[in-house]
């Protein structure tokens, strides 16, 4: 009988070598940083080879330049120019946003989209400033400088928190530290875009209503109080607005003022270093650098999949880095890929980079010889402008998707909403991110674990919540913990797993069934533990043993295993309690559990010596 | 042979019913606050038995104390004479500690024992002062006030901090959020104290070399340079003391000076809730308030597992809080259940916590008549009392075995000791709790991926880096993700997985074996997924349709497939691509390409359609 059983039984839990420290220290570290093995295309080559790879690796321009043919260049002159012709009023409307000149906004659609063209790896994206970033840079260096009274240092802060964007876009990307990028979770960036767009929305009301005094705030209380507390200063067109906004086109005299002629001028010596405000300045810029890497590098990836390419997160921002470094050193203020602009050249059918040329180029032609033509634009007009694209970023549809599929993430999304409408750009954020990461710490702190049941006519054992068809096996309890398990959660799964054991032990005595015999723990799913896990099992044991019952493990992974073999609990829960699936486990308890003698499946001997024999 | 494929593949995945939003919500809360169950005897019971339950649940003596017999009476005095013996010295010395009047140690064992021995629920606890907290009081009150220049202040303050801590040990038993204290790992604990023991003997220097004027710094650094800067003053008993420690108990003529008779007064006059010095006494009460629960609760729970009986944490904690908070009000300063004192109770037999009335009757006794016999105990001598207690809580061993076992919680427990010794207490701790939760937080945001491949003579798929004996399925690349997928990996693991299918048809490529044709995600160890997680699933899903690829889905649990389905990506990805164990995602690959046709599990038809079918 011992025999048939051991044939039924033939696959034991492998425990894999230890790797010496330093290499599994090395294997960790590439795995975090380099997930895409950006290298792979160097290995085996020649040294010339490698330098030239080098040199395209860091300059993608190099790379597909020497392909590029006169079929690319119609197609990516199109794009260019229609591009350009969305790039001047937006540059001017966001700037404006921003509170700083609108020449300024001309000046980003020059310089930072040339840059980009030499060193991003995106096709399709079209670089230009956006209305979040503008926004945020208005709210955020607004508390610290009145940029009506004193525009010219405002000015300079604006461009050295770009500058300190730029490093620190740069710096992520150098380091590969792109992944604080995915700290903001796709429902809070659809909740705060579109809390976003509504106080730029808002904001406007300034344009619309032709209000000269307007509040510095940015929440939607501050907002109303300065529009309602001034209901005599509402400049009649704002009746005339709800009627016909064409009207307004014509009879508004509210213009951006005098556009200076000419390039972008040089503002190196306009980096405020040493100014007392450099840490607002420093500040702002990280933050803005964060938002703007999301929106680009998802915008980027976004497009890559589309026509199927393959985009270097981390090479992108090293892009956006350079851009914005270079932009701050020449009138420009943060740019990153904004999506309406990138849709729109994807649309008109860009093929390289090659259109972000064209787009500069006309944006210069316009510096050197149109902007006298802008003089006469309505600032409701930019207003107007800025509503159409905001109205745009409110996503309703993704919002009601959200609360369909994950109620949690639509919490993240409507707080994020709310922080940015009632609060600041800044609370929003701050608030998504720690509900969405408190929400993550909650499911690792509290693991759930599952009673297991058998698939019938099956090996097969599955979560009974999940498959009410499944068995429960008489006298073995079969619990499945759910996740890694850390210092955070040990405690909770050593209450908890006492408690099934508990519950069962309990419903058996009160329905007559035959007693609890074995309890199984599945660890399919615990990827790693640590020593506080460790503790919680050897305690879990304990408390089993002296409820006269047997612990048995089912498939436990590498590292679980390592770390078991390494701390002695295999030998005091015996390897031949440890099996490598559920099924097998089962099988085991049941043969025991039948013949009503302990055996022990190692030597394959048969003894009567109930339940305890190891 | 449809028909009979039909037959291998009988297990459909099953997705659980909808539960109302509501319904999930208040179980999510109640796994999250009341894993054990607490109220469970409360079920089903009349009113009145409800009423004594829950009396007998806040106050665990009325449960007891009926059952009590004169034969647990007798080995709870003679365990309680025992601790009481322990309990002056060690009172005395580790007020010292505190820079506190050493009356103050003896108090502390008065007042809170019997309030603990009426609220606790451990049976084996001792209650009294420990070194760590006592030392975290004098580093962190000592920089606000000079206990030495202000001692009645200093008082104040250390009892002002003690009510915070027990109010908030108390709230955090209330609101059942104990599990704050499981942030504190078992590596930090391991590492903490060892640093704390280290810097508490490096303290007694002032009384073994007798000097008089002291740093008031805890780092080593600083200790160094104030024992070496004075050594004209080391006394001459410093050097006797290598020779010989007992002629010193004679010799020293340091005294610990007046203790006044009689009992606790009254302290909550002593409150100081006006002082500008407020913020640091509820900043100090809460921090040695979690420490020393993190201690109790963990003492208390270790020695219960010995007996085998049950300990509610959160119930302890409240236990603690109102015996912090009465002792404040009766000159009492922070008190828990020190691991030396309840291991000396334990040994001594005591049976239930009327060993700790023992205890505080011995020491009133003490306070009444006996504290004129203390005028003359010599400095020397607590310090002596101190080092040998601190010396055993150095624990090397546990050291040793965390490097063996998990390097990354011996890194956390070195840090905490590095952070100790040569910064403060606080330093120590916050360093190795950012390093745990850095650890968790680094698993969750970079789950690993591994290869899976089939056991020979079975249907089980397991890692090919575990079980090196796997075979490769020809023409199926078989992936599992480690963990849940959340905002913080989505982006990780698409590309991650991306690199595993470029890698497989390289190396296919390399060798000539057949193309790859379908990719195979185990599901397995995911035990949920956010928005941000489905998004990536269809990326991955357009990824891999690009390469002429089929996605087939293994064992998505419960909450996976809930989403998936509510995010219409079931639809998408064809519920008949999505099984129930890996094995029978192979068999349907396998049939499918050994046919060479488009085979449909769900109607049970073949199509010559090749791979898209659906």
């Amino acid at each position: 009988m011992g025999n048939s059983y051991k044939h039924e039984c033939p696959h034991p839990v492998a425990i894999p070598p230890a790797k010496p420290f330093i290499e599994s220290i090395k294997s960790g570290i590439e795995e975090t940083l380099f997930p895409d093995d950006p290298f792979r295309q160097f290995k085996n080559q020649p040294a010339s080879r490698k330098f030239i790879l080098g040199l395209q690796y860091f300059v993608p321009i190099l790379e597909w330049a020497p392909r590029y043919t006169f079929e690319f260049f119609k197609a990516d002159l199109i794009a260019g120019i229609t591009i350009a012709s969305l790039a001047v009023p937006q540059g001017i409307s966001y700037a404006s946003l921003a509170n700083l000149p609108p020449i300024i906004g001309l000046y980003s659609s020059f310089v930072p989209p040339l840059v980009y063209a030499m060193l991003g790896s995106s096709k399709d994206l079209a670089v230009g400033t956006v209305a979040v970033a503008s926004l945020l840079i208005a709210s955020m260096l607004g508390k610290e400088v009145n940029p009506n009274e004193n525009p010219k240092l405002y000015l300079q802060l604006a461009l050295t928190a770009t500058f300190f964007a730029g490093i620190f876009q740069a710096a992520l990307g150098f380091l590969r530290l792109g992944f604080v990028v995915d700290f903001l979770s796709h429902a809070t960036i659809v909740g705060f875009m579109g809390g976003a767009a509504t106080v730029v929305c808002l904001q406007q009301l300034k344009g619309i209503l032709g209000l000269v005094r307007f509040t510095h705030e940015t929440d939607l209380v501050s907002v109303m109080r300065s529009v309602f507390s001034q209901t005599h200063q509402w400049r009649w067109e704002s009746g005339v607005l709800g009627c016909c906004f064409l009207f307004f086109l014509i009879l508004t005299r509210y213009v951006i003022g005098h556009l200076k002629k000419g390039l972008n001028p040089p503002s190196v010596s306009e980096l405020a270093f040493g100014s007392p405000h450099l840490a607002a300045a420093v500040k702002t810029g990280i933050i803005t650098g964060v938002i703007a890497l999301a929106e680009g590098v998802a915008v980027g990836r976004s497009f890559s999949m589309f026509k199927n390419y393959h985009i270097d997160g981390n090479k992108e921002m090293v892009a956006f880095g350079m851009m914005n470094i270079a932009g701050s050193c020449t009138s420009c203020y943060l740019t990153t890929g904004p999506f309406s602009r990138t849709a729109v050249n994807f649309n008109a059918g860009c093929k390289t980079a090659v259109s972000n040329i064209v787009m500069a180029t006309a944006v210069m032609i316009t510096l050197q010889f149109l902007t006298p033509l802008f003089h006469y634009t309505p600032l409701v007009v930019l207003s107007s402008i800025i509503i159409a694209a905001m109205l745009g970023l409110i996503d309703y549809e993704a919002a009601i998707s959200l609360w369909k599929v994950d109620k949690c993430d639509f919490i993240v999304c409507i707080s994020a909403y709310i922080g940015v409408v009632f609060g600041s750009v800044e609370i929003g954020l701050v608030i998504a991110v720690a509900i969405s990461l408190l929400r993550m710490l909650m499911s690792v702190a509290r693991p759930r674990t599952f009673l297991l049941g058998n698939i019938p006519n099956s090996m097969i054992y599955r979560s009974i919540d999940q498959y009410p068809i499944a068995d429960n096996i008489p006298g073995v309890l079969i619990l499945q913990i759910d996740a890694s398990v850390y210092f955070v959660n040990a405690n909770y799964l050593r209450e908890r797993i006492s408690r099934w054991i508990y519950e069962e032990e309990e419903k058996l005595k009160s329905t007559g069934g035959s007693s609890l015999q074995y309890v199984i723990l599945d660890l399919s799913a615990v990827g790693s533990i640590d020593t506080s896990g460790i503790s919680m099992l050897e305690e879990v044991k304990k408390n089993i043993d002296g409820r006269d019952l047997r612990l048995v493990l089912a498939n436990p992974r590498s590292e679980v295993i390592k770390k078991l073999e390494k701390s002695k609990f295999m030998e005091s829960i015996g390897q031949e309690w440890i099996y490598l699936t559920v099924g097998e486990a089962v099988q085991a308890c049941n043969f025991m559990l039948h013949t009503s003698k302990s055996y022990n499946p190692v030597t394959d001997t048969v003894e009567f010596d109930a339940h305890d024999n190891v």
